[in-house]
């Protein structure tokens, strides 16, 4: 993340916004041809015409790529804020967690990529094959590793699942009153939940 | 459910087989057109040209005609079952609700049933609605009311977070190890989650 505030190198040619959004299109079609864990920062930039350390210089890595080429509301910075929390303070990790996901469904662009997303991995399955390795690797995984439990895959996977049905519930399926609870009284209530699956034996 | 296993009236005309798939023809359309709310059994039974008294001895109520109309893979037998556990055990009901779940997600029909109606909820409003007030009026209310808790609605539909989204993760997005654990492991594990929904504080 904070690549997107570099100002990009001046006077190449192809110019630098160009260079960028020929960087985006060809990831999007390799992320959406070879998946995110095959598809390489190298592959893209040699078939973008640019230097591999041009790509980085633009996106930081290959995470914050993929979210830029997916417009993904996904909070990079704060999954790598809340791997921090799992180390320094795990039982806070449960209601951070829920703070984060509010934070981009209560804005309304931030709700629409998230619905956009959960709707392109429920009707095509590479598109669920994509969403997966990404959350697995970029986010998932940084998290479990910094939680000093057993089977942390399993307990960041079962997170997960409520978060992911908390957002449908609320926002697809609007089932009340779950739909028109404040978000403040939703993590009162499921953030215990979180902090079992993440902490609890 | 046992009103498909009532044999139809013989030597009518219609034939009963027709007059079952006009009625169930109709229903389809009306529910789509109106919801599962304000659709009726007259309405239906009219359109279909038979007497209200034929659908419900064919389908023994509304809900059960939603669901056949729509192949719900919803078992409302065991909704009622559920009912009467809330009413009688609440501290098992937790439990009983995943295992009534995962009896159908581990059938490959139930699966794919229940797979097809989540992605026309997620894909499209109409659908989601009539879900939605299908799920509150049959399933939820049911449960909720036999279940001697304060704010029980809301307890219920926190449990529908939970499945829903558990259901999502394991099948459509597939994450490990949620997807390939077994049903017991992810019953042992989830199961508290609903019972402090239904039943905690």
């Amino acid at each position: 993340v904070g690549a997107a505030a570099l100002s990009p190198a001046k006077g190449r040619r192809p110019g630098p916004s160009d260079a960028r959004a020929t960087i985006l299109e060809v990831a999007r079609r390799r992320f959406g041809d070879l998946g995110f864990a095959a598809a390489t920062i190298r592959a893209i930039a040699r078939d973008a015409g640019v230097d591999p350390a041009l790509v980085l210089h633009y996106y930081g890595s290959k995470a914050d790529l993929f979210a830029a080429a997916m417009r993904l509301p996904l909070p990079l910075a704060q999954s790598g804020e809340l791997a921090d929390l799992a180390r320094r303070d795990p039982e806070r990790l449960g209601e951070a967690v829920l703070r984060t996901v509010f934070a981009v469904w209560e804005d309304e662009a931030g709700l629409a990529a998230w619905l956009g997303l959960i709707r392109s991995a429920v009707a095509d399955e590479r598109a669920a094959a994509m969403l997966r390795e990404f959350l697995a690797d970029a986010i998932f995984h940084p998290i479990a590793e910094a939680l000093d439990a057993p089977e942390a895959d399993r307990r960041v996977a079962l997170v997960a699942t409520q978060i992911v049905g908390l957002g449908i519930a609320r926002y697809v399926l609007r089932l009340e009153p779950v739909a028109t609870a404040t978000p403040e009284a939703l993590i009162a209530t499921i953030a215990p939940t979180l902090q079992r699956y993440l902490t609890g034996d």
